[in-house]
């Protein structure tokens, strides 16, 4: 396991940090320690942070009025997760969070994160890019949900997030791809027959 | 009709500028006109160029296998427009771009922008918390396609598209909302109903 400023170094990698800066972020995340199934985030509660994924696997769910659950992704290793639509607005959730597999975290409240970009302006881009890239990622999610059959829906996942299967139970991959525990099933027959 | 400068002050209303810093963004920005139908990007072109919308409106729409259309979204005054997922990488567009109406934008490249953001700094938080609002309308989009009836995402639609109705045809709405032109129909009927 490394210690916080090791895995501060390996997700700011892209950008040139003076010792000081990498200290400051440093002392600012805070680590935190998941079980398999535990809750990180529950609707309806106001969102103040968002977690770097150093290991494990956890799942950002939505719940419907008749109780369905639909996942809205997964994060696994070097991956970030909050309701971000509640965080950058300093709102109440709308979905869930909660782990799959045991997992490490680090914690960064938006007031922290604020505080950073202000001392630090070259987080700036680091959080640009982030989300230039989350935001490519849902783009694609959205053009397969209208574009994709579920068959190839449910390949895009697995090249997604290559290794999840084994971890994750095939409720939560249903509902991520939008179809019921049986279609999938299915799917992964037709797929195995090649 | 606005001149660029206003126009600049407009969209960057909430940041702090100078007047050299504001006659740069003016300077850079190129006015492009577009009439009724016309074609911005193509698909497999190049992505170089995103677009803020002055006036008109525009839609983003993928062309599956089958020669199907799949509208990711419409673009209405005071909302920026690209395939973003090519933009951010250089790369090609797998989607096209038209107008629905005669439009005006103003374009700016993605070396411009990266030039921009060398010498106004503040604009890094601008373009940072731009991402932030596309991303949690993604967001709010992949949860209506996973959670919400078709009457329900209609109903979704008019709300963060008001006014849009009247100047874009019944299958592009339809195709915006992954259901055929007669569901639509359905749909409205049994909303005017009350």
């Amino acid at each position: 396991m490394c210690n916080t400023t090791q895995i501060v170094q390996k997700i700011f990698k892209n950008i040139t940090l003076t010792n000081d800066e990498l200290h400051l972020i440093a002392n600012t995340f805070e680590k935190v320690y998941l079980k398999k199934d535990e809750t990180l985030l529950k609707i309806n509660t106001t969102v103040k942070n968002q977690y770097y994924v150093y290991s494990g696997c956890l799942r950002t769910f939505y719940i419907d009025k008749t109780g369905k659950e639909h996942t809205l992704q997964f994060a696994i290793e070097d991956w970030w997760i909050s309701d971000y639509t509640a965080f950058f607005s300093s709102g109440k959730a709308i979905m869930n969070i909660e782990s799959i597999q045991n997992a490490t975290l680090l914690k960064l409240s938006r007031t922290q994160m604020e505080h950073l970009l202000e001392n630090i302006p070259a987080l700036e881009t680091f959080f640009r890019k982030k989300m230039e890239r989350a935001f490519s990622s849902f783009q694609k999610r959205i053009l397969s949900n209208l574009a994709l059959s579920a068959q190839e829906r449910y390949v895009a996942f697995v090249n997604t997030y290559p290794n999840i299967e084994q971890s994750v139970k095939n409720y939560h991959i249903a509902s991520y791809l939008g179809i019921t525990t049986e279609s999938l099933s299915r799917i992964r027959k037709t797929l195995a027959k090649g």
